[in-house]
């Protein structure tokens, strides 16, 4: 049997109790115990570590109810079986469990959240109350495999009206997630495409043709957009780009290199353009651009959309417009995928859209980033005068270029040690860049709230300096 | 402009204002009219017609409420932009209405729905509620890219206590169907791996492992299983089954040919057996056999499984369980795939088998399909003598091998006349069999109910006679 070592302190902030039962569960976590072992009786124990019963029973009840251990009638306490529990390696488990608790950072410049504070979700609940109660016998079975075609229908509307694209419902692919559509594309497209990404890019588009064993290149950027001789020259056949606000560097994509990308697609048959809109939602400066997609009479541009950006990462529903000529042969090919996304969750979105509730919400969101991102302009031009901002008329993150000597490593890991995480530029190149760069970094401004962002800000000028 | 050519009838059991809706609905869809074609006035309509201005009124209302039509003040009724209503061609738009209107057949043995009647639609309403109002930021955030900890762990749980398998909760990835976690162990495994499937069986994963463009070879199925000679013979490296219940046989696969499919695996390194578990919750005789999973001692084995049986293939959500080393490479190569199940959907199926209503939702659904599959049985022995049963210890569906000099295209044929969907079993060879086989059909009973079960069979006895 294992012996208890512990000697609990009576002038710690913590109880007997706190003491005794977070000594029990970092054993039991560690694996010290085996397994149905059997532990000292109550009395046993409070003698041995000189202190009441009722603090041993308290401490042992508190792990029986997290399932740590279980009682047997007259018997007495045994460990639980802790499989489930135990679901990592402990010294991992430990870690992931500290991780959790204190986050090194206080402030994070994420690019990937959305504000935490003005989702609707009284809305939410009201229309999954609602669409739930229906007790509809379409819940219980698979749909079409495209998505709802209501919700199809719902996003066409949207996608004609703010994003200038051109399509019905019936080229629409609902999905979960950028990657998950890309999976479908590349089954769908020739299986010896080429890919050409941007460097800098969205850093999982190497990742996934790397794992889906396909062919890709890598095009550098010039002010606007993939070099088009590099693009000629690179053999590419599939060309993805996020034209409405470059990921990362920001950039929009003028008319004319537009039209150059469009003409490229067209001079060759099995050509095609990945349109990435993934947060055009947000534009804060100059007319809006609609989107490529709009500007192709030719079927040459496969347009992608979510509503990570607009609603919530979490949410997990993307979508594609297909050309006509490859819908058809999805339908012929690929329409043995189900939609992956729940039908009740297609339903509430279908209803959020179709009572105008989104586009209220998409106006209330842009006024919002919108004064983050002039306070985050302000803050950063008033503390850090070294620094030039670019990338920052549409979307929600910009981009620093930081003259102070320091280079973005240096930048970085002083944010860190002031406990602010911000993104250096590196991590978004497949390819390391020809000529070396000033020091870029990118900072996501909507997850801080309008009280946090001149407290990160002050914190970045005291890492700088 | 289109002349509307239409005789109202008074001695139609539709109203006049329905009939009138009703043809300028089909002649909107059938694109009859262009766009933004202004229609005739209410009174000049009225007039040709011989009806009410208010009966013209009514219908284009009606029409403008559904957005056919658009009013211009003081000008009239328009044609409104159709482009995201007309999701079809007009032709093919018609057929899929009235599909949906009529659907040809009164009782359909599909072995993919499950009970209609049984779900608790309002437990999961009220814990969606509950999820949805605490005001999570985590909703909002991008989470575990495995699938939310807390909800592996109570799958892990559930598969420990009920299929006997052997994991922890960091073995485990949530998805959103079979078909998005056969693409990821694509990817996972070895690129020139070759996979074995039944024949007959699944009948998406011919079409999958086309799509991802691998090589994949079909077995055939003695009594027992695939057959071990020819799985030596394939030269596969990864073997798919369905030992619990083979789809679409039905048998269940004993443990001496279990034992021999893991001896195979365990002879070359790269050797995998995909374990699909998709319907053992149901279990009607003899004693359950454990997974297969949890005979392999020696990592050979991923398991499969899903909720899509045991509550509703709506939900789209799916597991599997990776041995540690495939898990360590799914963690450095493919964990930039976030799980693509909404975090409130994961949040609420988490509750849902925490709080012990699963299992009491298993043993109430356990407890109906015994039923539903007796009364099936008894009425299928009772009307359709020349007919043998196999298949149905296990499941939701059963197979009937039919001695009525009938081959199965007739028996199909004949059933459908009388409406009633059956399923031919041919359709799950992804080869044609080498030996001539009796007529087999493949019959599921969760989506009837118990009163229509013996209808159908009724029906069934007519056909076939």
């Amino acid at each position: 049997m294992y012996k208890i070592n512990l000697q609990l302190q009576s002038d710690s902030p913590k109880t007997l109790t706190e003491q005794l039962y977070q000594y029990l569960k970092e054993e039991l976590i560690k694996g010290t115990f085996t397994r149905h072992e059997k532990l000292p009786s109550k009395r046993r124990l409070a003698e041995n570590l000189q202190c009441s019963i009722n603090t041993v029973q308290a401490a042992y009840n508190q792990l029986v109810d997290e399932g740590y251990l279980q009682t047997r009638e007259k018997s007495g306490y045994y460990v639980a079986d802790l499989s489930g529990i135990l679901v990592l390696e402990p010294e991992e488990y430990k870690k992931k469990v500290e991780a959790e608790k204190s986050p090194p950072y206080r402030y994070t410049f994420s690019h990937q959240g959305v504000d935490h504070e003005q989702f609707p979700f009284s809305l939410w609940r009201s229309l999954s109350n609602q669409i739930i109660s229906t007790q509809d016998a379409e819940l219980l079975s698979v749909s079409d495999p495209k998505g709802l075609l209501a919700l199809r229908s719902s996003i066409t509307h949207y996608l004609q009206s703010s994003r200038g694209v051109r399509c019905n419902a019936n080229q629409i692919i609902i999905s979960s997630g950028t990657e998950f559509l890309m999976q479908l594309l590349i089954q769908l497209l020739d299986a010896k495409a080429v890919y050409a990404i941007e460097n800098p890019g969205y850093e999982k588009l190497n990742q996934l043709f790397k794992s889906n064993r396909v062919q890709y290149v890598s095009l550098p950027l010039d002010d606007q957009g993939v070099e088009i001789k590099a693009l000629y020259a690179s053999g590419a056949d599939v060309l993805s780009i996020t034209p409405s606000h470059q990921f990362p560097t920001g950039r929009i994509m003028p008319v004319t290199r537009r039209l150059q990308l469009l003409q490229w697609a067209s001079e060759k048959f099995g050509r095609y353009i990945l349109e990435d809109d993934y947060d055009s939602e947000f534009r804060y400066a100059g007319k809006p651009i609609p989107s490529l997609q709009g500007l192709d009479g030719q079927g040459k541009v496969i347009y992608l959309g979510a509503f990570s950006k607009s609603l919530s990462p979490a949410l997990r529903i993307s979508y594609m417009v297909l050309p006509d000529v490859l819908m058809e042969r999805y339908e012929t090919y690929l329409s043995f995928y189900y939609c992956p996304v729940p039908l009740i969750e297609q339903k509430v979105l279908h209803a959020f859209l179709e009572k105008g509730h989104f586009e209220r919400h998409l106006n209330r969101m842009r006024h919002l980033y919108r004064q983050k991102r002039e306070l985050l302009v302000s803050c950063i031009n008033s503390l850090l005068p070294y620094v030039e901002i670019t990338g920052d008329s549409a979307g929600l993150h910009l981009l620093l270029n930081v003259h102070n000597g320091m280079d973005e490593k240096e930048l970085e890991q002083r944010a860190a040690d002031y406990q602010v995480k911000i993104y250096g530029i590196t991590r978004y190149y497949s390819q390391p860049p020809e000529e070396p760069r000033e020091a870029t970094l990118l900072l996501g401004f909507a997850t801080l709230n309008l009280e946090e962002i001149p407290k990160a800000v002050t914190l970045l000028k005291e890492a700088w300096t």
